[in-house]
């Protein structure tokens, strides 16, 4: 994957099912304002509130709707479950399998890399590594991404550890690898792309596809200065949609841009009115 | 729920299938060694590490050949998997639904007591909070604990946070409901029944349910001395197979017990060497 | 040290030095009211906030002013430091040393342990561990523990991790040894004398020390059962002057009782209405 | 402050004491090597392993013998030992101080903002803030960083918070200020300096200082991309020097460059052999 992917939340009915036809109009959205590829089934779309066959259907509605890229997220703790996710979105045919360390139990580094080695020779489509230490609590040690990367079928990485110095040594080690390092931050896209990324999986690109895409294009185009300067225009918008106020805040933020976000789903509930009118500030200047 | 209850390990077959037979063997094993009830699909239970349907099936076999009260585990971070999963117990013929906070995704205390309280409303069979922070990184607040157990469909709770002082504040502020308080550290169960505790929910009780309900015994014949001391010797085999080696330690204890533990599930990988051996004379004593 | 000890906190006056007088008169407080033995310069007593010169006077007027044993603090992060606090707390006629782990700086657990033995080999007094993870983020390993309690001039240890688990496994390897082993949480403290403490070192023995102590007495007349309704009874008051409120909540508490606990210093600030309304109502049934 | 300013490991000698020659020849060996100001009693001077007078006198000597500006760390848990470590680098001739967020103790943003305030208020010179959360586990909050930097004797901040996200929204708050920020995390020299650092204070420029400074030069000059380059050639060693070994490492690493390091104080301890060789390998190729 190249260029800027949002993980795209789910937009649930009022009676909690999966609103299939905001889901088609989200990818609409978002790709009307100018996105690379699609991460149905990431940490913002709720997955771990969704059953299997949920997951599986979401990742079948939005690979059917796209025009670019599918990047599916099939991670669970455990293997097998992965396993055939990971097998469901290939069917389905998404192009890749975005897949989170495994959490709940902890594991040690060796068996974190036979967990990733053992689905990437199995799997039908190419493997993302993804590291996100605030949701799992597990940070993908370094060496294990640098021994993991020459994998054939692994990919890439989206890391959202936010942690730029980390990004760089990932990059180092991986440099030679077919392997593209992807950031999961926000708040450092413009830095992670200065050092290397490929991209961005960026829940902000779900309220600001546009302004995160300029980003990139800046960036690409050479204009490093200005990619910094639009990703720091965002960085407010970006914190509120993730570390204050989480899920719910990012699709109150959507909803304020007339984005067909839909409904939380259990136990999520929605932002408090201060918290609404503080998101509706931040989204005003875009 | 009152006296002990072992969080069932689920024993899997070497192709990593659920191996009933074992499983039911495992039953027989334990109650043989005399507990008072049967917690299948606990965090013991790598339930993380199964499918709805592996774990609606795993309640299944254990009330099938339960002749104790089963309460089975039913919590997802979602709460619609929670719901199914509590259905599909009560209709197997759980006793009552083991649930654990909701986890990966953070929720406030509000979002917390109203999770909890929409499906004690809505479950068929009564619900027992579980608070495990180790593996969710989620204290349940005592003030939550409170208001949620004079809900006629909450039973009691499962605390596994190791906090005597938390779990002392949480018997008082429950005393007047009718709650069972379980405690959920096998280091503290003496304690814990001194404090008030109904019984305990222990992953030691898997290898050593004998030493657990010989513990349990002395304190409701009021030697509570005795049960200390009991406790005691087996604080370490309890460290060994909670904090320092997990569930592959805990099976690799069973086994040299002659217990039917069966193999880990990926992403878990058997102990090593050294640990099979610490483990080894851990378990001679009994 | 056998029984109970207040981490004495240091009454300032009004422009920020220590208030002699008052500490003078805190001392004959609390004896008043029944403790054991006088612990100056622990946490509580805002020892960080203090100079090293500040600290040895502490300790000369507490000396000087018991007629019960003062078991000193005098930890530093550094050696030299403490090993200069120890000297001058010994020179003033204090009975032993209480010194907790050094913090700052990470040190493995060899360093750990070669740091005591080396201050235990030089101290002119017996040197008593402390372990406190809430404010150091250390917690001294059990099997440390074990291995310092057998010097002759390690007398015991405070242990304030507040998990009686541990507590039971350092009492297990240090059983054979002279060493008091100490609780330092008020909210264990019944259950830390049933698992075998020498007695407990508790900040809510400032504001309560007669409750504290008629907690050991019971323990120690054979009714471990009052021991634990006794404690409960201050389990809230305990949680108020510690964990959520803190120095400066321990003495609004102490100033709502009467007893002269003067200003803290900063950066403390004092509590707010709302919290010293609150420690009023929890001090009222004592 | 601007440009690269190395926080002076302070060399001690075999028997403790400081070792003012050695302490000299490092000024000397720093600034030789092109280094724009100089940070004694830094996180990594061992200062906290320091008496007051020790840390003053270091001030002192580094003062004397410096010919670039003087940053001095003046930070204790107190406001009184701040205050008058404070005064004493202002008497020494130090340019500005550099004050830790107190630690030990918890305050809330009310109290760190207060504590500033009050410091700036009485400051003979300038106060820069320092937020360390890896040694204090307190992360100045970006609002209260905002609010302090309009004070007139707040000069600027280290950031050792090594969050680039948290570093943009620092400067975006304080771009209208008369404010350094500076990074303090060498691995995110070249990111910070992209958005905005006035410059860095590095542990690892007491090892490389030359390569810290080339980092900072290419960026001066307008070549962003070679700063990065020049940065991610050190970002191994600088998480050896750190993260990895600490300042027994960083001084391991001075020493194999040849650099008066002296020895570390109790209770640091030399690094193992094998520690040894990997960071004589990573300065190999400065």
């Amino acid at each position: 994957m190249q260029g800027i992917g949002p993980p795209l939340v789910t937009p649930f009915a009022d009676d909690g099912t999966v609103d299939e036809t905001r889901l088609r109009e989200l990818v609409a959205w978002v790709e009307d304002r100018g996105v690379d590829f699609l991460v149905p089934c990431g940490s913002n779309s709720e997955a771990e509130l969704m059953t299997a066959e949920e997951r599986a259907r979401v990742v079948e509605v939005v690979v059917d709707e796209a025009s670019v890229p599918v990047l599916a997220g099939t991670g669970s703790p455990g293997y097998e479950e992965t396993r055939r996710a990971t097998a469901d979105a290939a069917a389905a045919g998404a192009d890749a399998a975005l897949v989170v360390t495994p959490f709940y139990y902890s594991h040690d580094d060796a068996a974190l890399e036979a967990y990733y080695r053992d689905l990437a020779d199995e799997a039908e489509i190419p493997v993302y590594l993804y590291s996100v230490p605030a949701y799992t609590d597990v940070k993908l040690p370094v060496s294990v991404v640098g021994d993991l990367a020459t994998h054939p079928n692994v990919a890439g990485m989206k890391d959202s550890s936010g942690d730029v110095a980390t990004f760089v040594r990932e990059r180092r080690l991986t440099r030679d690898a077919d392997f593209d390092l992807m950031v999961g931050s926000g708040g450092v896209l413009s830095h992670a792309l200065d050092a290397g990324a490929a991209g961005g999986v960026l829940a902000v690109a779900n309220v600001a596809p546009e302004a995160a895409t300029s980003v990139y294009e800046a960036h690409r185009d050479g204009d490093s200065e200005a990619a910094r300067e639009r990703n720091e225009a965002i960085v407010e918008l970006n914190h509120a949609v993730t570390a204050t106020h989480g899920v719910p805040g990012l699709k109150a933020a959507m909803r304020a841009r007339g984005a067909p976000a839909g409904q939380v789903r259990r136990p999520f509930r929605p932002v408090s009115d201060d918290a609404r009118r503080e998101l509706e500030r931040l989204v005003e200047p875009l």
